[in-house]
């Protein structure tokens, strides 16, 4: 690869009771368990408005991915067909950025519970953004 | 901000006839063009099982976006209020990476056309993932 080099700020971090990558869910609503969104305390501001019922867009770095597969079997599952990695969500892909959807249920300054995120603990936090649903936008 | 530095290599990009910001449709389904995403050519395996129309999840880095804004007016309508930037769609935030779901057109080698694109021109692209629609996952 030769595409331009970018730099990311991680805005938080997850505290979950998940640890073991071998006995992560797959997706959230696989079982996965309530977890701690904890953000650093200079994006404050950005976050002020999130109230507990929102679903949100939650982008992570899944920082045990492996970023030299292009190739997959989905789901780890060498039955089925080998699968560009752009066609499945393996967090094995060249960057492998995590896409969540957890709801909020609860906020305490600059730490939020979610519910049902299959993010490792650790699993640094890029961008939270809403669930757009027209037309409700905002 | 005190998180964790990351690094990203961009996959591609986008090439558009969007090349101003301020004339740009904020979400894909109110009037954007049809765009190509030109992929680096290292990342060909990766995509090869993209089909036309197939609805993607595209992360791209919004590389015009402001990162020391935190607070802004939804859609730059000054008389909405003011709200942090985790509960909107704007392009400025800590890190401004784009969330698009187009449907891909035409497949061309590491060129994918994609209808209804609001990110500009030159665009850098950090990753693409199927739409999940269960029970079809994979």
């Amino acid at each position: 690869m030769t595409g331009e080099e970018i730099r990311l700020q991680a805005v938080g971090h997850v505290e979950s009771p998940l640890v073991d990558l071998d006995v992560a869910p797959r997706q959230g609503d696989e079982g996965a368990p309530e977890a701690w969104l904890v953000f650093e305390p200079g994006v404050a501001d950005a976050l002020r408005d999130v109230q507990v019922g929102d679903r949100l867009v939650l982008l992570t770095w899944l920082d045990r991915g492996r970023r030299d597969v292009l190739v997959v079997h989905p789901r780890g599952d060498v039955s089925r067909p080998a699968t560009g990695v752009f066609s499945t969500r393996s967090p094995d892909r060249p960057n492998p950025i995590g896409l969540h959807t957890p709801v909020v249920l609860a906020v305490d300054g600059t730490r939020l519970l979610v519910g049902e995120l299959e993010a490792l603990d650790g699993t640094p936090i890029l961008d939270v953004k809403p669930v757009l649903e027209p037309p409700g936008r905002r």
